[in-house]
């Protein structure tokens, strides 16, 4: 069995073909590896939720994985903003890529993200890391109003309530410090208590 | 036939009663009258937008009405909030007394505005003026997915591109100063070409 | 000594005249108790904050004073909108009002809050509850620069690291629920970890 | 003379030195522009402005500079975020670097930019082109309280009211279709009328 990290943009067999391949904006894990010592790389985020009929939050999607190490861990639908692809693409991708394809999110009229996070691979410059790279990820809110099916390496996508998710427990298990991204793209809508 | 200037918060003929009514949060014209000139009022404001399958603005809705005089203008879903009426409350039910029950509109998961208008009875202090009132509107931009029926003052609700929206000829027509505010609004959401 | 609780937005000895004042955005203290049971009002909050160089927020100022029971409370810079005046003159009188002419704070580009809360004389309704009135609040963060001092009613401001803030502690110690509201407010700045 | 276009990051006879330098967030020229064509590139964007005592923009400020083929052309202070840099430590850079070491900018407390544009090197994807690179830019509008003195591959900064700047004729000077981003950032700010 493979211990490596996965690219969260890729399922485990599905990761684009070395240089070879006709699309220049596709990277070999090689090519990425390199790239990731020497260029921040940019990143969508998002945060699903559940909305009422007036648009207030309900409840807030966590995906559930086992990480390299066997750990299970809790995330946001995350991923890289590819060459040519725009922001909002990104996000639909990921999003669809994370919670399949019958979720039918809601992506925001807005560009402007409801947060920024700056992952760096040392911690303490931010309150966020990621190990394998400097990462700079635009964090959206984005409801989604169909069923969630998570793809195969995430185990399940669990619903809370907002008071529940910004618990101190769920919090250490968010990996990458994003127990305080979720604090702070609730604020941006109103929903933390 | 009355040429007052309506409230635009109650459709002709459902005006609420005079004080003696029992919730004291209703006004009567001639104390509406008396706080206009006392206090500023709050009130919320909807630009209703289509948005195509990624959430991108493709086509803004404009309120074409008769005024009291009997000019054409046109305006966006408007409305006070009542007493002990949270925001979003007040912005439900303008969108559905402007653009009809079978509108079907997402009101955005935050309560903070895409824009702030202050209208002011002279002009010069703002670019947004109303000669009834000092009032301070919350400017959201609001995706409607039905069929917008507008009640019997407005004639009809008008769809047009975002291009075509900020055009002088359009912005002329928007009382108030609106035509400004529309701009700021469809800024806000990256739909400002 | 008076018990009653004071207008925040008025020193005491410095209200204004009954409705003989020539002014009639000014409210005497029965057409304001009136008022307040009829109209949401609108008001301006501001929260101080010490910046670096880079524009981080580094420390938060919160005012402590007695309330009208004789209890120690924190609040923030706050106080209404006043008939003909604009949020941000608003916002810059209640700064001076409440850290003295010398704190020299700048004052947001946008107009757009950084939070919206809303106060309510019942709780249950939103986070935050003010008995005397339903009020609705632009909430902003206010870098200041200069040297603060509180009005006589104020008995210091007192600056706190952005993590002791959000403790449960001084979360307690902030009237109305304005505890949810410093988080939130952080939140929008990316100073809440 | 050399007539490449320069990379807005480093002025002339400033480049970073290939590889062999020890830091490995330097890019040579050769290794940038491979992999612009396969990465977007992250950006910091900023619109200086000049604000009044209220913070309220009186005037906005272009840089004035000759492209490679010797045309005048406006912009915007811009520049790459680099490995292991946060966004804010980016934008104080570039800020310094295109207005000089007395600019003293106020950078904005919250990271959340006022706008997000995404430049394309083929047009028509979004309103932003760069022929060199997809890059995604975070703007932010900031005020600058000193001296500007560009760097010497800029002519001047020009200031201009907020009206003046977002006349067709000064969008169309604007490189890359940043005459569309002024108007944007400006009615982030309330600016725009």
């Amino acid at each position: 069995m493979s211990v490596r990290t996965p690219d969260p943009d890729w399922p485990a067999g599905e990761e684009p073909e070395p240089r070879s391949n006709a699309n220049p904006g596709w990277l070999s894990d090689l090519e990425l590896a390199e790239i990731r010592g020497r260029l921040p790389l940019l990143y969508v985020e998002a945060v699903p939720v559940r909305v009422d009929g007036l648009g207030q939050v309900t409840e807030v999607g966590l995906l559930l994985r086992a990480n390299a190490v066997g750990e299970m861990t809790r995330t946001l639908v995350s991923g890289r903003v590819m060459y040519g692809e725009t922001v909002r693409d990104a996000l639909f991708r990921h999003l669809e890529k994370d919670l399949g394809p019958m979720a039918f999110p809601l992506l925001p009229a807005s560009p402007v993200p409801a947060a920024v996070a700056e992952y760096f691979p040392l911690p303490g410059i931010s309150p966020f890391t990621d190990e394998r790279q400097h990462a700079v990820s635009l964090v959206y809110v984005v409801p989604v109003t169909g069923t969630c099916e998570p793809r195969q390496d995430a185990l399940e996508v669990t619903w809370m309530s907002p008071a529940e998710v910004v618990t101190p427990s769920i919090g250490d298990e968010l990996e990458g410090g994003r127990g305080v991204l979720v604090k702070r793209a609730l604020a941006a809508v109103g929903a933390l208590g």
